[in-house]
Formats: C-alpha cells, sequence, structure tokens
C-alpha cells in the first residue's frame, strides 16, 4: 500500500482550468490532487489512477461544486489612510469638485491621512479591505504605494502590504507609484520631484526588497510622458519591471510608452488608440480594466474592446480599490461590471481576473489549474462559471486555497 | 437592586436612526436597550438612567459602531427555479434576446423551472439568496410569487416565501403577482387568464393567507391599464393592498391607477410623468426605486429623482433580486447604486431601504430605531452611515438582531 503522497483530492468538481482549448477550459466530473503546495493532478474523474483514494490523506466529494484558480487581482491601492465617504456624501449632496479639493479634499486628504498615520495604523485599516477581497475569492493581489509622495511614507505603504500577505496567507506583489501625485510641497518643483523619485526614493526601497514593478499615472493632471520615461529608465537599470496608468481620461499613448519598455501591462484604457493596441500586442503588454472606476466616476467613454480582441491583446480586469474612484472591494463584482459595463463575455472576465491577471503581474505559476501551478484555488457554492458574473453581490465562496492550505475567510 | 428588565444594553453606538430632524437621524455616542423584542431605551449614552448597567441582563459596549435599523428590502422576486446564467453568458457572446426566446428563453425558462420545481427544491434554491440579503443587513424581505402562474405553482412560491421568513428567523411580506406574465397555454386567452388569476387563484391563496399584498407588471409587454384595475378591484373586495411595477419601459400611467387604490408604492418609475408623481404624492404613494434592474439592463433614462423631491413623496430603494433582470444580492449595494446611478444622496438612499422601505411595505414598527419599534438592527464595521454606501461589496456587517435576537448570518 501506498504512503499518502497527496495531502488534499478533490473529486466530484467542476474545474474551470483556464487551461486548454474548452471554453473556461472546462471539465466536468473532474478531480483534482494537491501536494506540497502544488497540483499534483487534475483530469476527468474517470481517469483517475486506480490507487488514487489511498495515495490521498483525505478526499472531498464536491457534488458538482465549481472550481477556479484563486483569483488574482492585478490593480490595488489598498493601502491608505482614512476614507472618502465623506467627500461621496458631499458630492452628492450638491457640492462641486472645486469646493471639495478647497476643504482639503481629493487625493490630498488621502496623503495626508496617510503620512499621518503609522504602520500598524494602515494594517489595521487595510486588513479588512483585503479580507474582504480574499474572502471573495482573491489570493494574490497587488498593492501599490503612492500616497505617501516621501521616503518614509512610501515605504510604510510598502511594508504593509508585505505584512498584510504575511497575515492572511495570500500573495501580495508590490508596485512603486511614486508618480502618482505632485505632493503640495513640490508644487512649484515638479522636477525636483521626479527627481527625488527617480533618484532617492526608488532605489532606497528597491534595495529593501520592497518593490516588485514601478507604476505611474501618466496622465493631464498626472505626469508627462518625458516624467513617466525617466521613472521608467531608472526601473530598468535596477531590472525592475514597469507598468502604467495610462489613457483613462485622455490619450498620451501611454500604452505606446510603457510597450516601449516591455512593460507587463497598461491599465484603464478608456482613451486607448489603434496605435496603443498595436504597440501592446507587439510586446505581449496586457491591458487591465477597470470597472470599478469606470462606474463610480460615471464615465460613458468605452475602452476599445473590440480592437483589444482583434489584435489578441490579453485583457486583464482589477478592482483598482482606491478611496477616491473605487472604493470596490469584490473582484468578482469588478468581473462581473466588465461584463455589464463593457461588453467582455464571461470567459473573457474570468480569464481576466485569474490567467490574464496572473501574466499581468508576470507571474507564471498561478491563474491557471494545471499540474505543477500553485494550489490557489476557490471552491464555489455555483456550478458553472458564468454564475460567477451573473451574481451581483453575495457570498458565493465555499472554501479558499492558497499554496494548498485552506485560508479562513471570515 | 433591580431585576434586569433589559435584555441588552448596546453603549458607545453612533446610532443613524432615521428618527428625527439630524441628518440619518445620528446620535453619536449613544446607547440602545432592547426589552421583549422591542427597543426599549435610546439615547445618547449621557442620558442613560444612573441604574442602566444594573437594569440589563448583557451589555455590550460597540466603540463608537455604526448601529441601523435593520434593513428592508421591499421589492423582490427572490424565490424562483433555475437562474439565467447561461442566458447572460449567451446574450454576451452576441446572441440576440429573439434568439434567446426563441431557445425557450427569457422569464417563460423561469416559469418552467419553477412549475417543475417541488416545494423543498424551490427552499433549497432561495435559501442561499435570502441568506445573502440577511448577511448584508437585512431583516425585513419582501417576496412576489409571478412564475408559476398557475394556482398550486403560485402557492408553492408563497409558501416557500413564509418558510424562508420562519428558517431564518426574519421578517418577509409576500406579494401575490399573478399578473407577472401571460403564460404560454393563456396566450391566446389574455382575458380568460386575468379571470383566472382574478376569480380564482388570487382569492383561493388569500383565503389561504398567503398574500399580504397584491402587485402587477402594468406595461407594454405586460398588462394593460385595464386588467391591471381588474386585480386591484379583486384585491379592494378582499381587503389586500396593492402595489404596482409601473413605468419602467414606458408610461402607461400606471402610478397613477396605484395611487387611486391608495396603493401602498409604485416601483421601478423610470418613465414616470409629473401628474403620476402628483397623484403619488396626493395618496402618500412611496416611489420604489430599482437601480439594480437599471443597471444590469444598461438603461439610460432615469427615473425623476427631483420632481419627486419636489412633491415629497418618499422614495424607497430595493433590490429586485431576480433571475432576469437584477441577479442582485446585496441591499447595501442596491443604495449604493442608487447614489452613483440615480444621484441620491446617502441619507436619502438609506431612508430608502429602512424607513421608506417599511411604509412601502405597510409596516409601521419597523424601519426607524424608535422606544417602542421592533429590535430589527445591523451592527456594522464602520462608524459613518454614509460609508454604508460608498464601500462597493465587502461584508460590513458585524452582527444582526431581528426581534431583539440575534441571528446567525453565516
Ligand atoms: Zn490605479
Ligand atoms: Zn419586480
Amino acid at each position: 500500500m501506498n504512503t499518502a503522497s497527496w495531502d488534499l483530492l478533490l473529486t466530484g468538481a467542476t474545474l474551470a482550468t483556464f487551461d486548454g482549448g474548452q471554453p473556461y477550459g472546462l471539465i466536468e466530473d473532474g478531480a483534482l490532487a494537491m501536494a506540497g503546495g502544488r497540483i499534483a493532478w487534475i483530469g476527468p474523474r474517470a481517469q483517475l489512477p486506480a490507487d488514487a483514494q489511498a495515495r490521498a490523506a483525505s478526499v472531498e466529494h464536491l457534488d458538482g461544486a465549481l472550481v477556479t484558480p484563486g483569483l488574482v487581482d492585478c490593480h490595488t491601492h489598498l493601502v491608505f489612510g482614512g476614507d472618502r465617504a465623506h467627500e461621496f456624501d458631499l458630492r452628492l449632496n450638491g457640492a462641486s469638485y472645486e469646493e471639495i479639493a478647497r476643504a482639503g479634499g481629493g487625493i490630498a486628504s488621502t496623503v495626508k491621512a496617510t503620512r499621518e498615520a503609522d504602520e500598524d495604523e494602515l494594517f489595521t485599516q487595510a486588513l479588512p479591505r483585503a479580507r474582504a477581497l480574499l474572502a471573495d475569492g482573491v489570493t494574490t493581489l497587488e498593492i501599490k504605494s503612492g500616497y505617501g509622495l516621501e521616503l518614509e511614507s512610501e515605504r510604510r505603504m510598502l511594508r504593509v502590504a508585505r505584512r498584510l500577505g504575511e497575515a492572511l496567507g495570500i500573495g501580495v506583489r508590490t508596485s512603486f507609484l511614486g508618480l502618482h501625485a505632485l505632493p503640495a510641497e513640490y508644487r512649484e518643483d515638479r522636477d525636483g520631484y521626479v527627481a527625488l523619485v527617480c533618484d532617492r526614493i526608488l532605489p532606497a526601497l528597491a534595495a529593501e526588497g520592497l518593490v516588485d514593478a514601478v507604476d505611474a499615472f501618466c496622465e493631464g493632471i498626472g505626469f508627462t510622458r518625458e516624467e513617466t520615461r525617466r521613472v521608467f529608465e531608472r526601473a530598468r537599470s535596477l531590472g525592475l519591471p514597469v507598468k502604467l496608468h495610462a489613457e483613462q481620461l485622455s490619450n498620451l499613448e501611454g500604452a505606446a510608452l510603457v510597450a516601449e519598455y516591455d512593460g507587463l501591462s497598461a491599465d484603464h484604457l478608456e482613451y486607448l488608440s489603434e496605435d496603443g493596441v498595436r504597440a501592446m500586442a507587439a510586446k505581449g503588454t496586457v491591458a487591465v480594466l477597470l470597472p470599478g472606476a469606470f462606474y463610480a466616476l460615471r464615465e460613458t467613454k468605452l475602452p476599445p474592446i473590440a480592437a483589444l480582441r482583434e489584435h489578441g491583446v490579453a485583457m486583464a480586469v482589477a478592482t483598482d480599490c482606491n478611496p477616491g474612484t473605487s472604493p470596490l472591494l469584490s473582484l468578482r463584482l469588478a468581473a462581473g461590471m466588465a461584463c455589464t459595463l463593457f461588453r467582455l463575455t464571461p470567459e473573457e472576465a474570468l480569464r481576466g481576473v485569474t490567467v490574464h491577471a496572473a501574466r499581468a503581474l508576470g507571474l507564471d505559476d498561478r491563474g491557471t489549474l494545471a499540474v505543477g501551478q500553485r494550489a490557489d484555488l476557490v471552491v464555489w457554492q455555483v456550478q458553472r462559471p458564468a454564475e460567477l458574473c451573473y451574481w451581483i453581490g453575495g457570498g458565493l465562496v465555499r472554501a479558499v486555497y492558497c499554496g494548498g492550505r485552506r485560508i479562513e475567510t471570515a
């Protein structure tokens, strides 16, 4: 008799593998075995080896429940001080953006609250948000800096990001977003701020191992192409991959710029041009769609989904969780919004929160269910993949595994 | 020493009472005592009687957590067989409404699945949906019939609605919606179907105590004003209040019709006219807004919020939870959508899911926090009311009480 070589064998699962040519990579009445934190076997139950039950330390029959890869949220600003609910209230009571800005609102209020919070406070505030994403199936999470805008506060944000991953037992990837907004103290010295970010803050945080990728906000109200290029050059010299907030409110051809630097992703993209699509396709840069911000800002200009499809650009979907323009705490809801608002098919939206989101983070060990992949997976209370996009809200998660370990979600 | 006369005393709460003239009826650092399933004391903690601690069998300090009335979802089609996720998938893959209808889709597929399901199956399918609403703070729920369209199946739906309330320990109000759609077997005999509903099905179900109110779908693709009037006349003769799906896709002056019958509410209302608003104001008919259907159908015509405000018509907000046009499992998300999509203020949206929703069900014993009201309340993980509308998704509930009893939400 074999000693158990599998930690857990799941049978009777509807497996949405996002691997192979079937819609959703679907395997009906499937089985999946985990060992050592990886997927050790996957396929139709009928093809399990004869000694499968004996090989497994534990066996669970799922009665047809859907199993997907753990979801990957590849664009969040999850760590911040304060919130902007009061501003939301003021705006709906008729206050203009100018009035709110004059009252210290907008991103400046988040920068102030973030700078004032110590590391434990930032952690305590971010933890329930990370838990909410996890409770809805997220096992890997990107978190950006960008509300500190000076060395100490940016470091604090990234350290908190790392701590969240450790505390919850999920994957966290950090992005340094020094070029998010111009801090008030540099209002008269843009160049000085960009130099500070490129020459001091980024190298220091990279040396501390806090930076997995470098991001920027390339926009009329953010930073220019030339400023973005400066931080991308520094990232290259440090051996760090880049990504970009691009073409959200206007077309600065940021997508082509980030593609030029072999970027992981260009994000938002409502104003993306055909040239930008071509540049992304040529370099394999992922298009990260953020329907939560589109919804919350009541935008009407849609990203060019048809062109992205036509040129074979991989599309990811993320929450953009942030206090100003997307206080969105469910990646599954973002996927549903991508269907309803952007007309993605449920399969596209779900690839967008699994395999394509992993690719947007430069990760090839997760986002699909296949032998050798990390055993990051979600068992759902529903049986068919489209239901994950169809139901709006509700708690559909039955169990979450990350690296083969069952994660507490409540 | 007193024997305990209060079952539970909550202190240090931020109370959003929706009672009195403050925004949100807010009481900071408040206290609330429950006894015998009712609210026995409420006010600022500083005004608690000196022997308050001794009076209470149990005391809990909430550290500033927000407490609101239990939410009231006053318009749902929560009980149904099957779902329409596959249809959602087909449509996003390019199938037209006609193709889907020809393939047996649309409401006909839900009627078929509902007729085929026995009572236990309907109950088992509806239970997780009701739990999802409860987990997000709903303690009173309206549930309509209308997918049976013949006596036995309509009865089954309403019986399941009652069972859900008993199983979860929450309030359920039923609405009979025989005039929801014309069943296929009456396609050539509209009049016969309306007669069947008015003369046979409604009186039978009312006699069994299964009907709390009577509803209809007054619309070009539903039933005419005259047909609606027939069922309203029967409701009146049975002593039952009425409500109406009105002005969703066109203006049939349904709102004025339901107001003429002293209706509880007119629901949807995107095409409501100024005359309709006036008629509702004159009779105190509540306007029930259903932003989930507006969102899922990608409607652009907004209900006349300014006119409703101007004429002092109470606005409620509900999920419209149904498998075709609003598979929405969170009333808090509906309130947020009412802000983002319809530009309600957070206070209006929250009154819409509490005090005004209760009024839309003809209930005056809930929906506010005040002495003598049912002790239906939610303790939230946040501190300010606007956050309930601001955060999109996420699980913000800390505890739910219904009739003074703590309800399990997981
Ligand atoms: Zn962003
Ligand atoms: Zn309805």
